[in-house]
């Protein structure tokens, strides 16, 4: 099992600097990992340092809140894309699930994964505010929508727990590829994840999952 | 001094439901506030409940990280306030500070306000991010790009302060309208601020705050 193969290193901040950036993206470049994961602001920085690589380059849109609607966020993704995004991650409005309103996520599903064509969109449902049940719906919803992937977390949820092996089982058992993301800080934890079927890694602390 | 004609009653959460953006809207309503705070997925239902009130309306757009760019920001401000909004919130790209991007975040601000024409913008700084020498630097340049208010933080930053009066100060001291927010719980805090110079409060405790 080679894991750096399956992380996306990520760097999320809201105050990282270029620094910071082309670090991660350094670290990237020499671990083999499949991927870095920053904001959109820092994507054509990020290709610079990435191009001739095999490390993918991966963005968040309508993120981390999943408030913006789907018109926006497919706009975002097409500026991110064509700014040399090679995958995108966007959220799940967490409001539409407690309303029920499930005919609206697929619609705005739909609208942004058109804008990703054949670009990767995973969608993330912010496991920790979500009940068993909820997560089995709205991974179904989101992979009818035509998304690619269930990840379970931003990582920005106050006191969230983020990545969580029983909710991974349920994402993977709806038959879609899985990021396990939030709080992944050491490799028993992300050899855990894997086995219940994550696809992915989603972590800041790639280089420590590695050793 | 009425403290409820600065506040702005606020429910920025992920997971909020409908019944629990009706009752801010009604609490707001009976306390005569200044408006009510929402994300924008809410604005259509909140200004329905809003109508023939005076209870203005406040959502915010590229938020919380701030990291979507200016154009995909003044779509979003314009979609608000089509969509009923009186008042728009955004956020500083605080790695453009961190990298010293003074002109990259003029133009950013410019381009946000031009789309909200003649709603009042305020621009959120993160001060929990910053030194104080970054506050005051920030604080004239939103104001030289045509920012009406600056804005002390989004209430999300992990182990945040939020609103301090120090900080308040100093960008009162740039001669602009100033909203302070984040952890904003007690009259007394809200007193000290408002003597501090805050103009308008932002806070989920708008009903304690009164009493």
């Amino acid at each position: 099992m080679e894991i750096n193969k399956c992380i996306e290193h990520t760097c999320l901040k809201q105050d990282a600097s270029e620094d910071e950036i082309k670090k991660l993206a350094q670290e990237a470049i020499e671990h083999n990992f499949l991927g870095i994961c920053v904001n959109p602001d820092y994507v054509k920085f990020a290709k610079e340092i990435l191009k001739n690589t095999n490390v993918k380059l991966v963005t968040v849109v309508n993120f981390p809140l999943g408030k913006a609607g789907g018109k926006i966020t497919a706009q975002q993704a097409k500026e991110a894309i064509d700014n040399g995004a090679d995958e995108i991650d966007t959220v799940i409005n967490v409001s539409d699930i407690k309303n029920k309103k499930w005919d609206k996520i697929k619609e705005e599903i739909k609208e942004i994964k058109a804008s990703c064509k054949d670009k990767i969109l995973k969608v993330i449902l912010e496991t920790d505010l979500l009940t068993q049940d909820e997560i089995k719906i709205s991974t179904e919803t989101i992979k009818e929508a035509g998304a690619d992937c269930a990840k379970t977390s931003t990582g920005f949820v106050k006191n969230g727990v983020g990545a969580k092996v029983e909710d991974v089982k349920i994402m993977k058992a709806a038959g879609i590829m899985v990021k396990a993301s939030g709080g992944i800080k050491t490799k028993e934890q992300a050899l855990k994840l894997i086995e219940a079927g994550a696809d992915r890694l989603g972590t800041s602390s790639g280089c420590e999952l590695i050793k």
